[in-house]
């Protein structure tokens, strides 16, 4: 007879889920209420606030979708691509392929504009990219790349494209609450997120938030959106505004209180501080990396605070590291991804998780594992690197 | 400042979410664990067995997607319609309705078969449709229909369309865990359900199963699904066999944590039991329901137990009827849907809210609101009706 599950409690340090804050927790197990009910359209209303503020934006259509990331991507692609649009996909990493997998599923034209994984984006490529393809009607590029933890400069690839008379669609995953996301200021016109990078909350929702501009092209597309789960016209008559809702799924309701919370707890701290600690416990974090003698594989000037890839020391079995600190101290760090499997870790530091505590906690862990593989690594030398990046 | 958010308790007897069982809001808070966790796989595999028990299938494809009810519609008919192919869609209520326009998305033809609201599909019609229709593949029907309460006759349909070479897609969000669902009794090739309603859990997810005719069909595309997110060539590499899982979107970790506990309570009660206390508690609701004047819209041998559609009588304000509801009893009944809307009301015996204190509590709280309309009501008609039917 299976029975109940209890997981045994990690420290969550890969790239997402990240260690989710026990107040989110608490709040998921609150009494569940209809999703018509008055007080769930306030909570409704509350969260749409709250991402206004975390995107920095005055969008009204900023809304989480009842789904994972993947399908936040997915909503703004299904939406705003029609069958035959060219889309210039800006490619560093996993997820750029994953955008371009997204817009030749709705019968789109993906243009490629590949950078080598752990650059950012070439703003010059873009620039040379939409001089040759004139009839391009959409931009989309990742702000914060999970799979390398490089950070492209979103301002000037949205200036460029808005240049051009084109639309962006810019992932902000892992970007959103860890460093500056500021759609308003960008020019953004699309821009999805997801729920358990630095928002520490728990994973299956997505938040997203359209311009005037993208919410236009949507309602006068000349084809039917191919998703009805997705399709933003009809989620648009449930999340709109005042007290009449028109019933189109039924919104995860537990899942939207955990949400909430994680935005209330974001406004607390507010987005300056938020970013403020991500750097500085990425900088600790760093010096015992690098004591340790591990490389970052993204120049200095793009590195993510919250998703620190390095790369991994001769002779030493990833996969088995890994393995042993889960095992040994329950702490998960990341693999590599795509390209980049067994050549690198991914340790994130993300949201509630970047903290002093497991940023020592997690270099002495592996100070202690690799030093079953090199004996050159003197005992405290992370520990005492850490601590005088933090003095 | 928006501050945290704390809801009123309510008493779900709508069309669900229904009242959640406490052991499955406590399974929603434990610690998140890593989506490729040693642990978390575990956790899967149970969750497809129980699935398996839940469904009664040995389907190797029954799985949750990752999101509501909507999505594992969607995902049924993404993966299994290619553009061109012929649905036969039978339609009696919203949810038929809805199935149809999912054909129509992913350039399907939906042929529909029409029966009245509050009646079942009509084998008959299915019989003369497929005889004309020849070249149809697949068969879409909804066994238990959420916006009128009737149950069809899923085994017969299925037989049907079995003998014209058709597969079938089942929608079995309602009666999953309410009345008897058996996929490989039935022969059925897909089908799909909810976590918010009979199992009591909260809403989010959507249990899938598929026959391996239906996955082979959709291995053996020759156009790619039009959902990346949804698509089941890609999902089935995560939820696949073995200690091996690929990446392809992050699982709602904590959601799941639900759903296993609410099939792991199923399986304690165990089906048969669960769906005889569903009978007991819809026979005690209806006379208390006949003893206030209320009257079915579902004849006697399809009514579902688990929803209760009652018409609203002469003079009374339904909607002010539950707004009464909900204020003064922190009760929620559900209201009629699409054609309903405004002539019925829903109420819901689903799961864990099937119980003896709720049929009790709703047909006083009915008869309190209701007396201010009828003066015929006699007080305590219907607790003693209620009574009497529990002795």
């Amino acid at each position: 007879m299976v029975s109940s599950f209890n997981p045994t409690p990690r420290t969550l340090m890969g790239p997402g889920p990240s260690d989710v804050n026990p107040r989110i927790l608490s709040a998921l197990a609150r009494p569940t209420i209809g999703h018509l009910d008055p007080e769930f359209i306030r909570l409704m209303d509350e969260t749409k606030q709250l991402l206004q503020y975390a995107f920095q934006t005055k969008n009204e259509l900023t809304i989480p979708v009842s789904a994972p990331g993947s399908a936040g991507m997915e909503t703004c692609f299904v939406n705003l691509v029609e069958p035959g649009d060219k889309v210039v996909v800006c490619v560093n990493g996993v997820f750029g392929g994953r955008m371009a997998d997204n817009v030749r599923r709705v019968g789109g034209e993906a243009v490629l504009i590949e950078d080598e994984w752990g650059t950012p984006v070439d703003p010059e490529k873009l620039k040379a990219t939409l001089s040759e393809h004139r009839d391009a009607k959409i931009v989309a590029f990742v702000h914060a790349e999970t799979s390398t933890g490089v950070r492209s400069d979103a301002k000037t690839l949205c200036s460029i494209a808005k240049e051009h008379d084109c639309l962006t669609i810019v992932d902000c995953v892992t970007s959103l609450a860890g460093v500056e996301v500021n759609l308003d200021g960008w020019g953004a016109d699309a821009a999805y997120s997801g729920t358990q990078k630095c928002l520490s909350c728990v994973p299956g929702l997505s938040p997203i938030s359209l311009s005037d501009v993208a919410v236009k092209r949507i309602k006068s597309r000349t084809t039917q959106v191919s998703s009805w789960f997705l399709d933003l016209n009809l989620v648009m008559g449930y999340w709109g505004e005042g007290q009449t809702r028109a019933y189109h799924h039924t919104a995860p309701v537990n899942a939207l209180y955990g949400l909430h919370e994680s935005l209330v707890i974001l406004k607390e701290e507010g987005l300056e501080a938020s970013w403020a600690r991500h750097q500085q416990n990425h900088l600790a974090l760093r010096a015992g990396l690098e004591a340790l003698g591990l490389e970052f594989i993204v120049a200095e000037d793009y590195r993510l605070p919250q998703l620190n890839a390095v790369t991994i020391p001769d002779g030493v079995d990833e996969g088995s590291v890994r393995k042993q600190l889960l095992q040994q101290f329950n702490l998960e760090i990341g693999a590599g991804l795509g390209a980049l499997a067994g050549k690198v870790w991914r340790i994130g530091l993300m949201g509630y998780a970047s903290n002093p505590r497991n940023v020592l906690f997690c270099t002495n862990a592996l100070e202690s594992v690799l030093s079953g593989y090199n004996a050159h690594i003197n005992k405290g030398v992370a520990t005492e690197a850490v601590q005088e990046a933090y003095a």
